[in-house]
């Protein structure tokens, strides 16, 4: 399979999710699902097992990108197992049914980012000020929406190193015409005490409800807890890891040394012997989460399970046998 | 007294001290000293009363270039009023006396220092990761004396945006050949797990033990006390602050929100519009410190009010009235 | 459909509801549906279209008596749907259906009751002082269920201010022959170390097992939660609230004034300028609550949406235009 | 002793202070002082032991009007004390010492009331929404200090059942022009997230820091707690109980059940069998109180024994000896 | 039915279970099962009805052997319903279809176990110190297959008094390689800060989540909790009790005193009269619980309602009437 | 100095306190003095120098014994410094000043055991279950009185692992005839709900207020704190350790293993390998502590250090330069 070429789409597209060019995971996993289609729009091969060999390949090329995505990795098993399940049939069939699953996944999430736009707005209150840290597209919808709803926010963004998403988020919440105040990640629990709510996106979820997102949001979501602030993530259901049902840990990476501390500043201090490391996620544990808000409904962490088996059923032994082992 | 010209050494320490060109706590109060005994040997007046003034001027001046700064503020007091006891004498008298007290100061704190590095080593485990936020000198002492003392240290430091004071603490540390992590201000959560104890420093100690320190200081102490790793905060009995005994609170300062967030950034996130807030120090409550380390034992925070009752007596309502009134 | 006029029996329960008159929430949906059935027999038209509308009518009027109230807003539902689904049919026919229907829905509460009277009954000890807070049907039930299946108690009733339920809550229970203490409200703390569990009603249960009922009920929880007593709320799943799945909250009305400071006393105290305001609820959250019974069984509060998905499914966005929008 | 017929003042006062018609402990000691101070005055006696006997015995009878007032029991030591050391001496001698005695006790109160005022406004935020339980004469005057001080005030105040002393503090800070809130004593929870800041009085405080105070006091203090407001307590020190020290417990007496259940109501309900038990007042643990705001200072609750120990050496075995074995 | 005499195999392993001469609750089921089948095996009965009366009274005497076994309650469950199943057939066809249930039994035993070594062994760090308590056939399982998998562990083992179960479970893991260091109970606290994780065992599942196990158990969760160090349960579904779903709690039986206290010690150091009790489970509440570990995947404990509405559907009132009204 | 032959006493001493013959630190400390008292008595020596050189090396045997014994170390310390403050003076004057100093530290602890049972005896409700761990002749010494003081009491007795010395305390408290409950130590959170106090004796007390004790008292202490069970630990002064003001942590010895797991029990078990590690003592934090019960008074933990404050003044960093460096 390593003799296979990529298409140009998926090498470029697999490149900006690599290099954190696009941030968000559901950036990420819309921007992987657009590229696959174009790849398969444009395959050219003779017969259905080449085609479904190819398919693969390319999800697990999108897969590799950024293997903490669960979304991702949720989408691609999905294109998997749909092309594993064809028998005889033309290459042509495989084209155009897969494309028709991509097309609908991709529906899905936008109707899912417009439920949980609705659904998250009804839970803020009339006036309120909100704490949100980094990026998050879902969190974006549902302050939108909270707007069009009519209600007053505004909004207390960290910056959050080493990336600066904050900036991104808060130059976004401002186009909309919501006030934002912009502070450094270590200021959390100086505002926290103004603040009404904490409104979290995720990268990932696990089954006993802790949520993967970027690092520092364990932090927010303590110091929100100790505050007795309500803390609620939102999330897509296609955000719910299947793997973490049999036991399999989320994979934390790190961030390039490079970025945290670039080498003309290491050198100035003095620094060449330092040990820099920085996680990109963190894991916050289901009691500091009043509350997940996804499109199929809001309930507490502790129901991740539920969602997760009624996606998945109980988990089989096999399971996590999806894309690693293409 | 507003149109006497001052020394130049004092303008421009004021300058240092209040763009945080000097950082830390302690070295500021002992530049100040430093500024103040110069400027005072220098000083050429008439009267006894002339000296007064101009001494008092000199205190005033250095007191305002980072009001929150208590271990300057008791310096300058004790000064200003040694100065204020003085009946009918010569300006002779005066400077001699004046510069005698302030050399006692700085043996005082260069004593406490040593006392606090020998007292902070012995509470330190024989092998330990220690966690430490933002640069410290104190922190600095007890680390370098412990390893004179043979103990196996290895040290966690926060970056602490937004002035990256932990790159200068994190250089000191290496220097004294101290394997360094150095990690972004919002990963503390994710690191506490693998960390021994927490060592801070403090700006101010307050008479119900609570610590101001920089910004984040709070949040990785309660980091701390989740995950019930240890948090000692060392600090001279100079730096408890009288004026809290009678409900003065300490005040707060923001940093300058171009060292945050420079123009150009600004700019090119289109954030003309975004309110950048962050204050330079934190309050960590006392419930979160398991020990104060002074230059006079170890206690826990609650008995903040001891040194403070032993050392200033119960509080007059004027006890304020110190610097502020010049 | 306002010029419609309302049944005699349906106005005078709505106003007997609305003036709390009828206190408990179980007791009120009761009271409701009784009315609807006399209604409904009474009811003269000449199309099923007219049925149809008239029976939405007064059910909306219903509704409107105590939006709060789950129970009654679920029952109520219920019945609209039930009409909403006629095509073509006889008056006769819808009449008959709609109170079958009802009396289905009556026999359900009772049912429910006497086995959340058996299950409760388990989970207490055979010998113990119970603290309850203001008035519940379904807490009688289990209390008078106990002492038939033996057991010794005693219980301690607050008064609950302002409406004084408790008194008739002790009354109820000193006729079985229960031992009663009452007390004020805001001698919980000081009582709940001399007893061994907390029983609670309920208005209303959330998707995230928040419980909803009478002022107080989260201030005895949290006494009791500090004091490791436990919190057993007793409630049916006809309590339990869909409309929460998508977001919408529970709405908590304000007591008049008047019941809270008589214009005797604001006059002789001088308080004609004072604002009274006095929630009717709270909402506890549901780590205070160890353990929710039910008709169906015993579950921590977090099953709740367990419950609440079984009985209406995955919600849909329209979910909550039920009885508002008629 | 028991031969003795008390001055008709004596027996006035000790009714209005055992019949709650004087409420606050702090107008309850001012009023025993100045009873004490006419019955001496009007003291007609032949030998100065007779004048001893008599003011000890006055002094024990205003005691037992109230013990639980550890302010009125620590004032009838002092005088008690000073009568004991005289010698021979006249009667008169005797009179005017002990009414100068009483002059600077009462002068002592009124002072540190008016310290209290300044430390405690300087503990408030410039702007701040403050609730309070019950009736305080020292809570009345910080809020009273603050609102000189220029501090935008609005509080919310309980109706403190059984005796509604809250509609007293109601009216009497309505009459400073601060806006009032009234509420039910179980609303706390729900209103303290609204909440600055907690400012409580204390009946006493304990060696360990505990605070005794009307009934609900705990309960207002652990929602806070709950919601991290913060919690101030504002005592003057005479109300620290040095019998605490040597472990006397501070006795709790339960309230009249006519005022809490009055016949009436009692009939109407069938309670006849009901147990009435109201604690008047409850203890409030240290872990929930931030601060103590003292005459002296502020300090942590865990520094009590700090002012008790000064104030009153290391407890003899006899101390408590005073009033009881008269 | 007392007539009956039960074969020697089911009274010999009643007695063994009875005597705790078998410890574990995995072990205890399964040697019952074996038990059962061999007594099957050797039925000499005319008529099928004799052979289910012969079935039920061996499953009612295992059961009755050691009634807090919820795994060993819910297989004989299954058998009793099995037989009670059949209509008109003859004796052998009941024997073969029974025994063809239990060999399903243990063969899912088996599996289970299996799998959980699987799933568990995922959950632990790639090197780690972890304390176990008392023996536990499932803990052994996971530790088994974690060494499998290369994991590199070390374990404190508590020694589990009154019956030192841990020197057993010390010593099967020192068969494996695994350095083990032993300790007495009530140093756990001591230790607990030098462990990355806690697995323990179950023998009971209660519809909460909580988990009855050794005395001692909830005390290491605790301190577990406490130091904020992860809490894993390992126990197939088969060990969680439908019961409890309808708030029938589970028994806790007390321990021989002779085994706690020897007479022989009792009368050395003079203790004839000393009460002596010791529980032989205790039970664990599931906030102190971070993680189920089944054959089906790993959830929070709160979910395992959901494990047993999916195993057993919703409770009727008659569920429990299984074993003890056989 | 190490030519030097002990008498017999001190080395029979030295070894029954070395071996835990004599089990608790209130009477090795006695049993210590009284060695000592003996071994001058006897000494036979020509010169002063040599008398305070003998009694120093007895001073140091005895100290060594068990060095953890922090009441031991201060009597022996102040002996220490009783004979080196001797200039010029005989033989006789050095041996009757120090007998007479040994004299008074018995008498001292004599009434100060007797002031704490008086004080302690207070704090005790009229009727109460207390649970105490391990044996303390303090603990003891209250229980004694209270039963004097006519409180009716029942106790729960830990057996304290390894060496039972819980049954040594059952024992002595059924001698007064308090019915006494013996339990396994893995037993105390079973027991928890039903006691009303947890009192506890302690070996040392630092200077933080965290109390060091017998292994498993913090494991107790930690119940008693979840389950809000209040915490009393009885100790006099002369055990607040000095040492620990300068930050000289408080050394935790390891029990011989030989003890824990005896030789016949490890064969029997094949556990040659295990590695059997059992602290003796264990440290519980202050915030586990309500109150601590000296003949000084009651007070927090936190104000240990006030206590030792005005013992010793200040620390000098040579302070712990007493009997280490003999």
């Amino acid at each position: 399979m390593n003799t296979l070429r990529l298409p140009r789409v998926i090498e470029e597209t697999v490149e900006k999710i690599r290099s954190r060019e696009i941030h968000g995971s559901t950036l990420a996993a819309l921007k992987a699902l657009e590229a696959l289609e174009i790849a398969i729009e444009a395959l050219r091969v003779d017969s259905s097992e080449e085609a479904v060999k190819a398919i693969k390949a390319f999800c697990k090329a999108l897969y590799r990108a950024r293997p903490t995505n669960i979304m991702l990795m949720n989408f691609l098993r999905h294109v998997v197992r749909t092309v594993e399940r064809f028998g005889e049939t033309s290459v042509d069939e495989i084209k155009s049914t897969v494309k028709l699953e991509i097309t609908q996944l991709r529906d899905n999430v936008e109707k899912s980012l417009e439920r949980i736009g609705i659904i998250g707005s009804r839970r803020l209150p009339k006036k309120a000020t909100i704490l949100t840290h980094s990026m998050s597209s879902t969190v974006y919808e549902i302050l939108s929406r909270a707007l069009k709803d009519g209600k007053e926010l505004s909004v207390v963004v960290t910056e959050s190193r080493p990336d600066f998403e904050g900036r991104l988020m808060a130059s976004r919440l401002l186009r909309l015409g919501i006030p934002v105040t912009l502070t450094v990640d270590s200021a959390v629990r100086y505002f926290i005490k103004d603040v009404d709510l904490v409104l979290l996106g995720a990268e990932a979820v696990a089954a006993n409800g802790a949520v993967v997102n970027k690092v520092g949001t364990s932090l927010v979501a303590l110091a929100a807890h100790e505050a007795r602030v309500r803390v609620y993530v939102a999330a897509g259901t296609y955000k719910f890891s299947p793997e973490t049902m049999i036991g399999m840990p989320i994979r934390i990476e790190y961030r390039d040394p490079e970025v945290v501390l670039p080498s003309e500043e290491r050198r100035r201090y003095g620094l060449e012997e330092v040990n820099v490391r920085t996680p990109i996620y963190d894991v916050t544990p289901p009691e500091y989460i009043d509350l997940l808000i996804t499109e199929r409904g809001v309930f507490p962490p502790q129901a991740a399970i539920l969602i997760l088996r009624e996606s998945y059923g109980w988990p089989h032994m096999g399971l996590e046998l999806g894309l690693d082992d293409l």
